[in-house]
């Protein structure tokens, strides 16, 4: 089965439209005819090889919204017309101790939702820039938002996700001060969900201009990281800090900032390192910087249904398929609040 | 009361023999009659001035042995005659959160055995290469190890406490696979003591020389670390990693070896930065790089306690004073196996 796609044959060249093949549903696949999708600044590392390892064409996006059009022979828990999502893994070895705790994205076998290894045709997995995918019913998530909010909810399969399993793996709720460091895709997540989580919420960017926007989020308070006063002030605060900047920056400045005992988690992995840590801040008040990268099945459908029931969605700003190209100059400058999201009916055309 | 010490008038001058006051003691003080004093890496950094900081006439010491002179009107916990040691801290605010919870060493006011803040002359504390100490009864240590070994139980002041509270505070134990990088002062006591913890020991060495010397100090397996297979065999092997070293070195070699939600602690702190980690390997993994600072008290006195009752000391090297200058230097190229102790006896002449 061939369907319509949006993906790059090189590095150095646009995204266009491409025509993609697509597996037929085994028996424990759901085929879905994909929404929105949404797009991440991976999806531009990837689909320009900026990280080693891209293979062409390649169609990017791993925060997949849609309604099941197909179920295999042995599907129980999906039925076509269900609104379900996908996020970055679509595949993993569910043997390992990893995957038997439910912790898919960290398996030594895990398949990314593009650019992985993959028997189907061409040999890697083509992701969300299209108009179907076909996905093994473990790594398919339930959607229970309503149907009006499908859009801004495609951009939590991946900026949810990946901030949502560092606030709960160290425990972040009622009594915490939680900072989120750079509010973009992944951080005004970070400061909704650590918001609705209980925690006092403390949001850092270098941006005045953002304050205003940090506030209607949910951060109690922001501060200004460029403003060495302000930071002064904020000196063995918190308890955790969650730092979703990818850019290299000065990490001491913001693990001056932790309790005794507090951690700083990293998911941002910058392509050139952070100037190196000052080992005293460390061992000074016994902190840890960590990291972790996106999170599981079990605790993705978790993330799903606590926004769900509190209302979360990310903040988007809806495109067509053929706005890509502009819309990845766009966040290479910032310059979108807070999510681009694709209207994959668009790419019918 | 003048005493007996060795110390330094300058950073690029020897040690040598001086007269230094000891307050006469309060009612919580304890006046100990010195028998030894180990001779710690600090020392030399402090004594030299490489750290900031350092005051004139420095004493340096704390790692500090004997038996109780005298004691205040309000001392009940201690009696003249007494074995006990004093380590790192000899005062703290004593009301702070971390004091609260008997973590003086994060205190924000803990007072360092020598070149800490005092109202005794000469206005900063003054350590363990001395004939005598008087020491609030809070920060007085109790021995409980024979007699016969005195010496030996010195080090465990600063290098037994500096590995037992990481080994504690990670919760060390049967059924962990740990790592121990670093076979000097530090890593020496951090072997013998995840070892008695029952944890599967591996201690990391450059030096094909130590091998023996590792598995008999009670590592289970020994690893050469310059040998990339050798490393390459521990990957994702190791729930711990204890990092005693204090020079500049790969830490991405050993994060690679922890397990998924493995932390590596390091308890030493370089001069220069370590080169910079790689985020993708704590990322990847969920891995984590802390710190942590020698120890509380009552922490200490459980360390001791647990060495007394395990038949644990160090492995040590006892000198005169008047042979500390000639220590330090066969300390910095790595020359004793694993402590050098003072015998403070020796000062009297």
């Amino acid at each position: 089965m061939t369907i319509k796609a949006w993906g790059a044959h090189a590095g150095d060249q646009p995204l266009q439209p491409l025509d993609i093949p697509r597996r037929a549903p085994g028996a424990h696949d759901v085929r879905i005819d994909i929404a929105y999708c949404g797009v991440c600044h991976s999806d531009i590392h990837q689909v320009r090889s900026e990280w080693a390892g891209t293979l062409y064409p390649c169609v990017p996006g791993h925060e997949i919204v849609g309604r099941v059009a197909a179920v295999g022979a042995q599907v129980t828990d999906f039925r076509v017309g269900d609104l379900v999502g996908v996020g970055c893994i679509v595949d993993s070895c569910r043997q390992c101790a990893d995957c038997g705790e439910g912790l898919e994205n960290y398996c030594d076998h895990m398949v990314g939702t593009y650019n992985g290894p993959t028997a189907d045709a061409p040999g890697h997995t083509l992701g969300g820039y299209s108009q179907q995918i076909v996905v093994h019913e473990r790594y398919v998530l339930r959607i229970r938002h309503p149907e009006a909010q499908l859009a801004a909810v495609a951009p939590l399969l991946c900026a949810g996700i990946t901030t949502w399993s560092p606030l709960r793996h160290w425990q972040v709720g009622p009594g915490h001060t939680v900072g989120v460091v750079g509010i973009g895709g992944l951080g005004h997540m970070g400061i909704k969900l650590a918001h609705a989580l209980g925690a006092h919420v403390v949001a850092f960017t270098t941006s005045e201009s953002k304050r205003a926007a940090a506030r209607a989020l949910g951060a109690d308070e922001v501060v200004v990281s460029r403003n060495a006063e302000e930071m002064k002030a904020q000196r063995r605060r918190f308890d955790f800090i969650l730092n979703t900047v990818a850019m290299p920056h000065d990490l001491d400045a913001f693990l001056a900032l932790l309790k005794r005992d507090g951690t700083m988690a990293l998911v941002g992995a910058p392509a050139t390192p952070h100037p190196s840590p000052n080992v005293f801040n460390l061992i000074m008040k016994r902190r840890a910087i960590a990291g972790s990268m996106i999170g599981g099945i079990p605790e993705t459908q978790e993330m799903l249904d606590f926004c769900a029931e509190h209302g979360i969605v990310a903040d988007i700003e809806l495109i067509r398929a053929d706005e890509i190209n502009a819309a990845y100059e766009r966040m290479l400058k910032g310059d979108v609040k807070y999510r681009f999201v694709i209207d994959n009916a668009s790419m019918a055309g």
